[in-house]
């Protein structure tokens, strides 16, 4: 089985496709606060899941890290704007600082590869 | 390959299932410490392995948030009541708040559909 | 599709293969700080990948946690001397607190059997 890979640095890849299953770096956005950040982030996997032969309608996990839990229900806003509500992953949410102070919200996902 | 979600919402599904492997939303769970609560998610994860068609001695993999590492041990000592031991996981736990402050464990697994 | 497992103990396995993929536990190293705990980990990591019929090349994803964020650049210089860098895989890395005090870094992978 082999192993695809995009946007491959000397630090991680972006993405990896294997055995059906493409498994998403964790994507950071740019903006102001949760809202923002999580929309850029959105648009970010979709063009990475799009690159994989893939789609949000084929996501089948998710993690998702906030700087600080009071943003959940912001967070929560644009999530459920855009996932496929017939088709939403397992998810979890947790509390963690991320790898930069102006990140306040940081999404992993992986998918399956439409078939 | 087809995927298959169990008990899906606008949010999360509560299981995927891709290529063999169920993949769970991360669980938390009702009581009053970290003992109740880890006994409450072993027993949704239980149930949501039996519909997907899996069961704990099939755990892939699993990650443990803790509200509190001193609770290690505590965690532990019914997370190993539980498990089948000729079969655990790959584990990993970590100290994350986690989405609403009542709860002070969440454990997010994977596992293989039975062949 | 049978699943193995290496190193079992009551808590966990070190790794389970199922499907061609091999997950790793979360890793954590002896040593005094990050650079000497992450060199430490990575061959563990090396060592597991390689019972399990899989190496650094075949990385899919990675999950990092660092007890302190300041110390993202001392963990990175050690990753990225050690990842194969046309081969890097899907990474996130936030901060969370580790399993006992002593721990700053832990890493968590997952990668494909070799073909």
């Amino acid at each position: 089985m082999s192993i695809t890979r995009i946007d491959t640095g000397p630090r991680m890849s972006q993405a990896v496709i294997h055995n059906g299953t493409v498994y998403l770096a964790g994507q950071v956005g740019d903006g102001a606060n949760v809202s923002e950040q999580t929309r850029d982030i959105l648009a970010k996997i979709d063009a990475l899941l799009a690159r994989a032969g893939s789609d949000k309608s084929h996501l089948l996990s998710a993690q998702i890290w906030l700087a600080d839990m009071t943003t959940f229900a912001e967070m929560n806003a644009v999530w459920e704007a855009w996932v496929d509500p017939a088709n939403t992953p397992a998810r979890a949410t947790v509390e963690s600082s991320l790898a930069a102070r102006q990140y306040v919200v940081e999404i992993m996902v992986t998918a399956a590869v439409k078939g």
